[in-house]
């Protein structure tokens, strides 16, 4: 019996252009047969303007949870799902929100609300794939929000497996925060994104690789739309956000998977 | 009183690309102040598989009016946007929908089941963006789908207006047609965009020009995937996907349209 396929949710708003990302990204890793009608079914929503910014919220300069909205966001996506009788597996393409304050709240408020749906976590499926195709790599480079940085996210998912995270100098994390953030040129806020972004994190890679980083991750969804290459000087740039898009076709609709080519 | 925002609803899945494409265009085209919580909300569902193509449809190859499956959408988008007492307005990314016998189809459905949303019709936008930016134009060049050309979806709404359609030589336009949707190396199949997908969108832009285009439409919502660019010799291209993003922004929060630089 032929596997049902499963509906994939994106909990988008996070930022939007970051949804947006994930979305293309699971469009281009779906073999479809060359047809429209062979791609898996998305459903996307972007609720930004429910969802509180998680830097503050970790920063502790708002008191509202992320996860609240986003609990919202899962509710919707849910109903739509119910009504096809399809099951949906849901992927947040934002990294500082999988910190632990944010994303297991979110889970306890889906088991409250007895929300049965399966969410895959960005982290756990980033640590795996770096196991599966670097095995060599000891010395990650992390890029990041001042909020994931601070909360050390990667830190406590990765340290403990023998992987070490090495991050920008401290003087320097205000400019690396400001180039997603800034209102007039960050990322966030100009799209396409502007030169002086772009060369930023090139300038901020360079700096990782001076300290011996063996493979650079790309630690919010913003940086991969800076910096869309494979690579930064031989050394790989792994952008979690392609690789939550590979593990929702996995759960969604594992034949459709297209082959990696790294 | 301040007017309450709309939640823009993409009626996406025609194809998937070009739902992505639509959405990642009303980011880019919102001024949402530089922050996250500034974007208006959007629910954009990706049920391809549910929706028959519309160039088979018009050539009658399949019976399945393609308007059904957009209205199983629409239904879907009304249920949740319902929830948040929001109105909705609603934007569907393919040129080939609007063919009077899909789109009135469309239309009739949602007035026959009592689904109170607005929806913008993309073609008429275009028609009503060329007359306001691009006095001067009356001959355009248009490339789209054979289904587009051969009910001519474009000539019974222009060519009243005085503005003239050409189009490449009829035994060109199987090559045009092959290139959006060959499944190996067309626009559909291939993402980023192929090379040759590319070169040939080229050669019909030059042809056109050779009979005298002022203006070229990229008729189809894929091509713009391969023509990013605003100009082609000097000639504009003219992409409805963003007009289209233009006018739900403008139909949902007019006060947040970035100004149009041509």
């Amino acid at each position: 019996m032929k596997k049902e396929e499963k509906i994939i949710g994106i909990g988008g708003g996070v930022g939007p252009e970051a949804g947006i990302g994930l979305h293309k990204k699971i469009i281009e890793q779906t073999d479809s047969g060359g047809t429209d009608q062979g791609h898996i079914e998305v459903y996307h929503l972007s609720r930004s303007h429910d969802i509180a910014d998680r830097t503050e919220f970790l920063l502790k300069h708002v008191d509202n949870n992320p996860a609240e909205g986003m609990f919202n966001t899962a509710q919707a996506l849910t109903s739509v799902a119910d009504e096809t009788e399809k099951e949906l597996v849901l992927g947040i393409p934002c990294n500082t929100f999988h910190a632990p304050e944010i994303f297991n709240h979110f889970l306890g408020l889906l088991k409250k609300n007895n929300l049965n749906i399966q969410v895959v976590n960005m982290l756990e499926e980033t640590v795996q794939f770096i196991k599966d195709f670097f095995p060599g790599v000891k010395k990650l480079g992390l890029m990041s929000t001042t909020g994931t940085r601070k909360v050390k996210i990667y830190n406590k998912i990765f340290e403990p497996l023998g992987l070490e995270i090495i991050e920008v100098p401290d003087e320097m994390q205000e400019e690396l925060h400001d180039t997603i953030y800034n209102q007039k040129w960050g990322i966030k806020a100009v799209s396409p994104v502007s030169k002086k972004a772009r060369d930023n994190f090139l300038k901020f890679s360079g700096v990782l690789n001076n300290q011996d980083a063996e493979a650079i991750i790309l630690g919010c969804t913003e940086i991969p739309l800076a910096l869309p290459e494979q690579k930064f000087e031989n050394r790989p740039l792994i952008d979690p956000v392609l690789i939550l898009a590979r593990a929702l076709i996995r759960e969604a609709a594992e034949s459709k998977l297209r082959s990696l080519i790294i």
